[in-house]
C-alpha cells in the first residue's frame, strides 16, 4: 500500500577530523530523527570527515572505504534498527587509484540497495575535487524504497537541470543533495547573498520543472584557517513539487530536519503544469554536444558595416 | 569591434481587439525605449492582438500573417529609422493549416535574420494553444545582431531547461521570452504568488545555469470576462547572468523597461562557477526519452514486507 506522505529527515552537522566521532554524531542525530518521525533520513555529503578537498594531498584517499564497509555496516544496524531509509554519503575506495564521492540508500531493514557515484565533478579553488573523485559512472539511478523513490544525487550534481531531469523521468519522487557548501570568508559579505541565492533557485527550479520534492543537506561550521578555508552555509532545506520551501535550517546550527511530503502533491502539480507531458524529445539531440560551435550551428549572421 | 555592455529594452503593455491598435502603440514604445538608449527591444508574445487562445474557434487563425508580412515589413522600418534590434512575436501563416508561434529578429539596419517557432506548446484551460500552433521546427537558433547574439524563445518553452541550455550552447547571451502569462481569477489570490514565484524561479534558474542574460516580456491587463478570464501578471524583467534581477516592471502597468547587460559578467560567472566544462555530456542520452520506465530502468527493487 502506498501511503499518502513520507517525511523526511536533514541531519545537519558540523563535520571534525575524527571519523568516527562524525559517524557516532551521524547516528545519534539519526536517532533523534527517527523518534521524531522521519521515514527517510538524509546525510550530508563526505560527512565522516573534514571537507578535505580544500586541498590537494594523497593522503587524504586514506580516507575511502569499499561499498560494503565500515560506514554502510555502522548504517545498515541503525537502519534496521529504527526502520528508517537511510541516505549516506561515502568516499568510496573502489580500486586503487580510482575513488568516487558516492552515496548509498539503505533500505529501512537495513538492505544496502546500492549506491550513487558523484556524475558532475567540481573543481576550484577549495573544492579540488577532480584530485580525489573519478566521475561517476552509474547514472542516474531511482531507489524503490520501503517509504518513497528516491534519487540521490550529490552537491555540485545540484547546478545540472539534466541531473534532476534524468533522475524524475527515471520515476523518482524525491530529489536528495547531499552537498558540502560554503563561502569563501573573503566573499561572504559581497558575494555570500548572491551565491546562496543562486544555489537555493537552481534547486528549487529543479523542483518546478520536475514536479518533485527536492532535500538538500548541507554542513555547517568553518573549515581551515582562520580567515580563510570555507564557512559552510548550512541551510538544508526540503521543498515541494511547486517549489515552495517546507523547511529550511540555519546558517551555523546542528540541527535535525523534518518535513513531510503530500505524495499527491507530484500528481497536482504535474496535472496543473504537465511539463512532461510537452518535452520535445524530438529536438533535445544536441544537449548531448559540448557546444554547438559548428559552421552549420551559426543559423544567422548580421551583416553589419562594422 | 565588441561593446562592454548592450541595452535592453523591454515593453510591457495591454493588448486590445484591434491589430493596428496594437501595432502602434507598440511601435510608439519602441520609439520611447531607443529614444532612452534600448539597442536590443523585445516586444511580448502574440501582441499584436488579444491573448486569443482562451477559447478555441478558427475564426482565429484570420489573425495569422505570414513572415515577411505586415508586422514584419512596419517593425523593420521602425528598427532601421531608430537603428534598434527588435524581437518581434508573430502569428505566422506557413501554409492554410499550420500556423505556428513565432518571433522574428530583426537587426537594426530592418534586415529579418530570420525567426523561431514555439517549440513546447501548452494546452491547459484558457491557455488552448496546442489547437492553434503547429509545434516549431526550427530548432534553438541564435541570432547574430548587431548588438548582442540573441536567441528568442517563447513563452511556455521558459519551464524547460533543455530549452535554455540548446540555446547558450548555441553562444546566446540574451534568452529572451516573449509572454503571455497570468492568473485566473479565481485563483490570484490562493494560488498566485506561489505561480509567479515558480515563473520567475525557473528563468533565474536558466541564467544561472547556463550563464546568460534572461529577458522576458509580459502583457498587463485583464482580457475575458469579468471574474473569468485572465489577469495578466506583468513583471516582465531581465536577470544577470547569476540570476540576480537587474529590472522589473510592475504587475499591472504598462511600461518601457531598460537593462545595461555587461557581456563580462557572462565571462566571470563562467569562470568562478564552471557548469559549461563539467557536463557530463557522456550520460545525458536519456534526455532524449519520454519517460523512464523499461524494466532495465528500475535499477533498485525494495523487497519490503508489505
Amino acid at each position: 500500500m502506498i501511503e499518502p506522505s513520507f517525511t523526511v529527515g536533514l541531519l545537519q552537522m558540523a563535520c571534525v577530523g575524527n571519523k568516527q566521532a562524525n559517524l557516532d554524531k551521524a547516528a545519534g542525530l539519526v536517532h533523534e530523527a527517527a523518534a521524531r518521525g522521519a521515514q527517510v533520513v538524509c546525510l550530508q555529503e563526505l560527512f565522516s570527515s573534514e571537507y578535505f578537498c580544500q586541498r590537494e594531498d594523497s593522503k587524504y584517499f586514506d580516507l575511502a572505504e569499499p561499498i560494503p564497509g565500515p560506514i554502510t555496516n555502522q548504517f545498515s544496524d541503525v537502519a534496521a534498527q529504527l526502520e528508517v531509509v537511510l541516505v549516506v554519503p561515502v568516499f568510496e575506495r573502489r580500486a586503487p587509484g580510482v575513488y568516487h564521492n558516492a552515496v548509498v540508500v539503505i533500505d529501512a531493514d537495513g538492505q544496502l540497495l546500492g549506491h550513487y557515484r558523484k556524475t558532475h565533478i567540481p573543481d576550484d579553488p577549495l573544492y579540488q575535487e577532480k584530485f580525489y573523485f573519478t566521475p561517476g559512472d552509474l547514472g542516474y539511478p531511482v531507489f524503490n524504497t520501503r517509504f518513497a523513490r528516491i534519487s540521490p544525487l550529490i552537491c555540485w550534481d545540484q547546478w545540472f537541470p539534466e541531473a534532476a531531469r534524468l533522475s524524475s523521468l527515471g520515476g523518482a519522487e524525491l530529489l536528495v543533495y547531499p552537498s558540502a557548501i560554503g563561502w569563501h570568508p573573503a566573499e561572504r559579505f559581497t558575494k555570500g547573498k548572491s551565491q546562496h541565492d543562486a544555489w537555493l533557485t537552481m534547486q528549487r527550479s529543479h523542483a518546478i520543472a520536475n514536479g518533485v520534492f527536492v532535500a538538500t543537506t548541507n554542513r555547517v561550521g568553518h573549515e581551515g584557517p582562520e580567515g580563510a578555508g570555507l564557512d559552510f552555509w548550512g541551510q538544508s532545506f526540503v521543498c515541494d513539487p511547486a517549489g515552495q520551501i517546507l523547511i529550511r535550517g540555519s546558517v551555523d546550527d546542528e540541527e535535525v530536519l523534518l518535513a513531510k511530503c503530500h505524495r499527491g502533491l507530484i500528481e497536482q502539480q504535474r496535472r496543473e503544469w504537465p511539463f512532461l507531458r510537452d518535452r520535445r524529445i524530438d529536438s533535445y539531440g544536441d544537449l548531448a554536444r559540448r557546444i554547438r560551435d559548428e559552421p552549420d550551428d551559426i543559423v544567422s549572421k548580421s551583416r553589419t558595416p562594422e
